[in-house]
């Protein structure tokens, strides 16, 4: 086959492909080329690749390690079905476990990606507690399939609520200490008794005994990297314990080593019943995902049937590569890494707080980062108030992206979640064009 | 990393892999190569695959041609996020609305598998109706998120109803000619016209004009591929038309060329408004699915947002895998091979019913075939009743694995779904294990 001009290949994308969160017959960029921090256009263009595509990428592209993985297995064979044993499966699942902590987990649960990660947890979780109600935070988002939507807290949801809401789903706020008018650091022991005294309230509302389990991102990721106030997750997992609820973590965007740790629950003091992953288990090289499952509920399912399954749970090709980008992650230190590139990307971001007028917060922990963009610092007033349609963001997209520098946002939240083997160099290369953008954000739309 | 042998991988999974449909800690069976139509295991064993593992390896294990296009690929890019357009992603989505047919076909959504791929077009046929209810069988199985798992018929749908059944999904009883008591051939038209006027009359007590969609398995799959009678699905199209209700085919099983046909919604007078695919689309080398809408659902979502998304929509190396694979099912013409070995396989299924007392019928279209197995030719008792466990078709699933010919069963179905590359002369050794395994029966459950 002869290979397609860049232009033909963004001509059949905009013909043929549905384009997901979007209008069809829209144009997107056709990518050539991409190798560690870096993607090319087909006209030559490079650019950064400054959120890890949709924060996947931890290892950044084409890392060669997976890549032979990936072809080694391809040549040995590409899938062998759930009901067998293979090597990369096998191995992978004992992996995960040791990572995980074997004095406390046994077992992992196999899936493509996210979503159905979630879905699989939230199955189980019912299954093993005979309750049927799932809580979840507003300020969360879990996957797009009906389980994992109805799970979700943002707009995404709205879309798969038209065939009404399932039952069983109840969402409860989680604290954003900047948007709430919190101050991070002063205000954290309030905030956490505040938030665990609403959340306990909701959950005796709801009679706690029909709660099969709270889902939570462990960090709250595409919703703008949200840190929760000390105290908090270690709160919600004493109140899971007092009710006999399990303590569901989602990892699929916080972890493998995003936040310094290989998995962001490890930076609290607790341990969840399960935990599901995705993304940069392979970074994306393969589709896979997961959940992670303590001894206890392992052994439920010891006496009863698991009633979950999908063609490619614990696809074999998946599996090599997640065997790679964990032994990689593992072997190369990466969380160290993560901690040491943290050192120059939080004082960056914290001083762009200090300089800019439209940033109100700078999050970070790890390489997991996002600033807040504000009309009005002084009052805290938000770029976009939730779910608005606004421009503004875009541009602000639009203009980052035209200096070569990659990122996605919402509303009012600009993320920078670069790959994990970013080096102090290219992070010093690539963030003054942050701050020369939010100069010009600061002249346009905070006058 | 030293490869690991068979016990060790046997061990591993059966101490750290949750195995799906099963209690857990259970052996199972560890698989070294594959290649072709076979299978073999660590004391070098071999097994032909006579069910394309789940009925998705349709083009057989490490096809040179597929391999070559994931390795190929995966030197150049592994992943690329669906925002940008990609050259396996574009040529894949026009591929795949060429051989269903551009007159009417428009764009491909992206999916990982089957399961998100009936989620999706679910969505979809909620938006761009306004309607809420989705009509799906009894006799089906769509996946097991929660979404596809609702519209699923059969009892895997029962452990997600645990949560509460989500609103909005009404199941109808589909045609299953030799269960109910009719005869395949001559009863054809009389069943017809009694399945469809039941539908409408169900249609109509629910509000046909709040129904958005009928999904349905374009031909029944792991429910025994349940041959509707002729003109059943024509009549389903046109009630659809009727009431303006949108028709979704699933083709994840019996998509790509499995019934003779590219798509098995090919073998009736009529087009669906979206269908579903996965397995074949890849033969599962690598998870993919997705789903290919019309024209007219296309240009809904030219004016309004698809509100539909999942990180890997549209996955590079997936889709090189795809497109390699389409282009050699319609390369080497594998419909016509297909049609040929349905010449060899079905007259072969119809003489078992001829000569033994287990076998009540025999159903095949291209190399998509099940036999029922029944007590009792005479009252066609069958073996099990719908979801009884029971210890006979494991049994019989047992003695084929013994000659090294694998494949699966449900209550009271042995499924016969061989790679479509099959040959004549495999046919002619496999088949006569079956033959012996089905006078083993006989003599031991018809007594
Ligand atoms: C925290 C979290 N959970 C789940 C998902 C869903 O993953 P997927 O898109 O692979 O279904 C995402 C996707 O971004 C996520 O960020
Ligand atoms: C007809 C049909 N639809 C959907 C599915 C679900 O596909 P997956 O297991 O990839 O989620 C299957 C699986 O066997 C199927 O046979």
């Amino acid at each position: 086959m002869e290979a397609l001009t860049g232009e033909e290949v963004a001509k059949l994308h905009q013909d043929y492909v549905m384009q997901s969160w979007h209008k069809q017959g829209g144009k997107a960029m056709p990518v050539k080329e991409a190798k560690g921090i870096y993607l090319w256009d087909y006209d030559g263009n490079k650019y950064a690749d400054m959120s890890s595509l949709l924060v996947c990428s931890n290892l950044g592209h084409e890392l060669p390690e997976i890549v032979d993985a990936i072809t080694e297995q391809a040549h040995k064979m590409c899938f062998m079905s759930p009901a067998y044993a293979s090597e990369p499966k096998s191995r992978l699942a004992k992996m995960l476990v040791d990572v995980a902590g074997p004095d406390f987990y046994q077992r992992v649960f196999f899936t493509n990606g996210g979503a159905d990660s979630n879905e699989n947890a939230i199955k189980m979780a019912r299954m093993v507690t005979g309750r049927s109600k799932i809580f979840s935070c507003y300020r969360s988002y879990h996957g797009s399939t009906l389980g994992a939507s109805f799970a979700s807290g943002d707009w995404r949801r709205f879309a798969t609520e038209a065939g009404g809401e399932a039952p069983s789903f109840v969402h409860f706020m989680n604290p954003n200490m900047y948007e709430d008018g919190f101050d991070r650091g002063v205000d954290d022991e309030k905030v956490t008794k505040l938030y665990l005294k609403r959340l306990e309230d909701q959950l005796i509302y709801e009679n706690p005994y029909n709660v099969a389990a709270i889902l939570m991102e462990s960090i709250v990721g595409a919703n703008g990297v949200i840190l929760p106030p000390k105290g908090y997750m270690e709160g919600v997992r004493a109140l899971c314990d007092k009710y006999g609820i399990l303590m569901i973590c989602d990892e699929v965007m916080a972890g493998f080593g995003r936040t310094g740790k290989m998995f962001a629950w490890q930076n609290f003091d607790l341990k969840p019943d399960m935990f599901t992953f995705a993304k940069g288990v392979t970074c994306g090289y393969v589709p896979l995902g997961g959940v992670v499952v303590s001894k206890k509920i392992s052994d439920y399912f010891t006496d009863h049937v698991l009633q979950c399954g999908l063609t490619y749970s614990g696809h074999t090709l998946a599996c090599a590569a997640g065997v790679a980008a964990v032994s990689y992650y593992l072997d190369h230190d990466v969380c160290a890494h993560v901690k040491k590139m943290e050192g120059v990307l939080k004082p960056f971001l914290e001083s762009m707080v200090e300089k800019h007028k439209c940033v109100g917060e700078a999050r970070c922990i790890g390489l997991f980062a996002a600033l807040t963009i504000v009309k009005n610092k002084a009052t805290r007033e938000l770029m976009a108030p939730y779910h608005a349609s606004n421009s503004v963001m875009p541009t602000i997209m639009a203009e980052l992206k035209k200096k070569g520098f990659l990122t996605f946002g919402r509303e009012t939240n600009i993320n920078i979640c670069p790959p994990l083997i970013i080096t102090e160099e290219e992070l010093n290369e690539q963030l003054p064009k942050l701050d020369e953008v939010l100069t010009w954000v600061d002249e346009t739309y905070c006058g």
